[in-house]
């Protein structure tokens, strides 16, 4: 089946599946536009989210916008997710992604696309610009900041190589924002080579691209691979790039709108307050280029894509597991060799909690795992190894794993190494300032990482649960009442053996299961013993 | 309002409640009945849990049983835990607790009562006895018994002072069963007692009783005070009690079913697997005492009440949790006097787990409430201190709070001294015979279990979710959509200040959700800076 040709295309599967709804009432996109999102994500469970598509959008004053809102098309839920991307379960996803950071499709540059049937240049840009883009705010009442991306498309200044980075355009004026990110970035290193040759880097963001192009922009891939290609592969079709109109870079012939301008090497502003991964405001000050907008190209009736930040579970935390996870999987399992099954990272935990599924062999003995975890992830704050039982996505079963398959002093480790990032429990006791830097001080050296290995030492009792053909006949049951929901069935749901269980145990089991108690209490009855002198302290 | 009379009147507020559904399609007791009940445990969520009512339950043989079967009606879900209890909350519930233990209502002894409208003895027993009980298997395929209880009633031999404790009878013939704990529960004292008294000890197998009842059997209370009193305080009204017609214990008089007899002081015979609280089959061959039954009474239409046991979150484990979490809130608040808001353990931990909810100030000291915790807990593993932000059930916020708010060498501590229960990580690795038995080997100097402080460690800035207002705002235009489902929103959801948020970052932030992006822009403006030698690595 063929990737999806644009956002309008997904959209319609996304109607026909159930995920999508429509609000057709005026809705102000500073303050009521993502606080609805936010309803659903605290409200309602993932199976139940949909996107919203707004295309009444006012501003406080009333003005409506001409374009719409799409929300959440990225990633409101995992079912969102892998309609995105055209496969139906996480391993799936695992392993397309591995094909795709193994055989990117280069792009096919095409001479015109939809992005550019509306182009605004010169006083189109100076009158109203960025004004006419309904970017709302993301945490009315604590953000200070509205937005566009992603990605964010620039060219190496001296080797022409590109990259789409999952960065942003913070909107200031009609024809100013500013953008930028740490200095390890791709896009920053293309800002440091045009500074060098005192020229301003040319960017063009990206708004509603296919969710191909977004994962691929949000996965950090090797710098010398081109994301462009990399999503033509995660859709299994060259993705078409059309030149922009003011500046030498390609964008997506068929996204909803891009931004082109110049980011300067010569004046830094400062971004502001934002949410972010963390889950807390991200109180900072720090400076970065300004970005002076050329043009503004997009199609007709188009939309505007904001991603959901900030508190997680969220859709940029979804994005981020989605390919965070596959990163490490390709890792763990094809360059390290590890007998990895999958790979979880805890939704709420963002990056920060890796949970990584093995079966325990040769190929997989845990410490390996959890070593080759940590070095992979510099960031992680806890790894966790559990059992091919275990699913690495569920916090219950791995919360049983954790109660029943870890011995604290012989399977826990805390380990010195570990990338601060933005986790603020990383700042210095009761210093308020330093909420406002953007790193945590002091090296590596100076924080810590837990490492678990909570899988089955040694052989186990079965499961508690009736075994599979028990439960399968009680589903039977079940079904043939019809006012009775369908199950969701979690794992594990029917009982399984660990390793102990004689056929002495199984006999007793299936006398008791065919209803003979008595039969069972004639062979205990030859086995009873004197009390003289038993049981005593 | 009055505690329910018997489980007759609190199943009709449970089918009043939506809460109840009943199977009149003849039914297998040992493969399909509780069966069914694990399809709603592993499929469905909780508020959609029933209590599961069995009026035509078979033998394999087809043959039916008189006696019905009520399943769930202690714990299939927090909804089913809160109506028997009458209370609205967790923290009602732990409220109730406290005010119980501090003053429990003595029993009232009557003469008669409907427990007591069917009496079996004698030859009733020998020919029918416990054939009558339609005792489902809990894990078809793996366990080898089928059990009654819980309560079990006796009294101390020598001092007269009853016990009600959360114990079973396993059966073996007609007019014999088996029963038994570990020699520190009350029953094994009394049991202990008569053997040196050369008596057997008279028993009361209760089934059927309100759940008042069986909160207080299933609550480890001091040995000096009497369940029932506690069960009575739990209800705000005596428990009424009617002597047994064969046996000097008196039992509820509005219990569904008694089973009477004397526990052995002179014979053992061998218990054997069964499921257990950590989730695993429980393979042993501990000997206990035999149980011969004198009667078994039971009212018209009795109902059989088992309890769902085994993989975690169930029944017997809800029981746990409810009742172990009252007594450590109880033990934290009223007998350490630390402010302490909400004790929460894991549902899939067990009582392995455990979350205390503080307002940190003097009078709760992270490292005080965990060593407090620990000190009386002996078999915890986990033992988690978070903030008042933090909802101590919802393992979701759990794992925020442990991401971002824990540097691991600073907040974990590993600890010497748990008392090492039945969890199986516990054996010697590799050592299936070891399996086989009932405490794993070694003193609690062997067992470790974790301390962790998940609480912040100065301020923070706001969480990153729309401001309240914001929030209400969106939730009135969501009810006004009538095809959008009522959201029930789990907390966090909305933003909320931590220590970090100066006038000045309001200020931009109520600009921005003011829509003046612009305006936010001539400020930062003037903040602009020239990038020359900036941003270099």
């Amino acid at each position: 089946m063929a990737y999806y040709k644009d956002l309008r295309s997904f959209l319609d599967v996304l109607e026909e599946s159930g995920k999508l709804y429509r609000f057709t009432d005026p809705i102000n996109k500073d303050t009521e536009l993502l606080s609805l999102c936010r309803i659903q994500q605290r409200g309602l469970p993932p199976e139940q989210r949909k996107v919203f598509l707004f295309d009444n959008v006012r501003n406080g004053a009333g003005e409506r916008y001409d374009i719409g809102v799409a929300a959440g098309v990225y990633g409101f839920s995992d079912d969102i997710v892998m309609l995105g991307l055209n496969r139906g379960s996480h391993r799936e996803i695992l392993e397309l992604f591995h094909d795709a950071l193994s055989d990117p499709i280069p792009p096919r540059i095409v001479d015109s696309g939809p992005v550019q049937e509306v182009v605004l240049t010169g006083k189109d840009i100076t009158e109203r610009g960025l004004d006419i883009i309904p970017a709302p705010v993301e945490e009315p009442g604590f953000s200070q900041i509205i937005r566009a991306g992603m990605p964010i498309i620039s060219k190496d200044p001296e080797t022409g190589a590109r990259n789409a980075g999952g960065y942003n355009a913070f909107f200031r004026d009609r024809d100013r924002a500013v953008s930028g990110a740490g200095m390890t970035r791709d896009i920053m290193r293309h800002w440091q080579k045009a500074r060098d040759r005192g020229e301003d880097l040319p960017v063009a963001v990206v708004i509603g691209a296919t969710p191909n192009i977004m994962f691929a922009a949000c996965t950090h891939v090797a710098s010398d691979m081109d994301e462009i290609a990399f999503a033509g592969a995660l859709a299994g079709e060259p993705v078409e790039l059309v030149p922009c109109k003011t500046i030498p870079v390609e964008v997506p012939a068929h996204a909803e709108m891009v931004i082109e301008g110049y980011l300067s090497t010569k004046t830094l502003e400062p971004r502001l307050s934002f949410g972010e991964y963390p889950g807390y405001m991200h109180a900072e000050r720090t400076k970065v280029p300004v970005l002076r907008v050329t043009a503004i190209t997009h199609r007709k009736d188009a939309m505007f894509t904001p991603v959901l930040v900030g508190f997680p579970p969220v859709e940029s935390t979804t994005l981020s597991l989605v390919c965070s996870q596959a990163l490490m999987y390709d890792h763990l399992k094809y360059k390290c060799g590890l007998a990895v099954y999958d790979v979880g990272m805890a939704p709420t935990g963002g990056t920060s909690m890796t949970v990584i599924q093995i079966e325990k062999d040769a190929r997989a003995n845990p410490w390996q795992v959890l070593q080759a975890a940590a070095s992979f992830w510099a960031s992680g704050k806890y790894f966790i190894v559990v059992d091919w039982d275990i699913n690495p996505r569920d916090s219950d079963v791995l919360n049983w794993a954790l109660s029943y398959r870890v011995s604290p002093e012989r399977d826990i480790q805390v380990q010195r190494g570990r990338y601060p990032g933005l986790d603020p429990s990383n700042y210095p006791v009761g210093s308020a300032r330093n909420m406002q830097i953007q790193s945590a001080p002091g090296s590596p050296r100076d924080y810590f990482r837990v490492l678990i290995d909570a899988t089955m030492k040694g052989v186990y009792p079965p499961v508690a649960l009736p075994r599979q053909e028990y439960m399968e006949r009680a589903l039977e049951i079940w079904r043939s009442h019809s006012d009775l929901p369908e199950p969701a069935l979690k794992e594990p749901w029917y009982g399984y053996t660990l390793g102990f269980w004689p056929d002495e145990e199984q006999r007793l089991a299936d006398m008791i299961a065919n209803g003979d108690y008595r039969g069972v209490g004639d062979i205990t009855k030859e086995m009873q013993t004197s009390a003289d002198g038993a049981l005593r302290h």
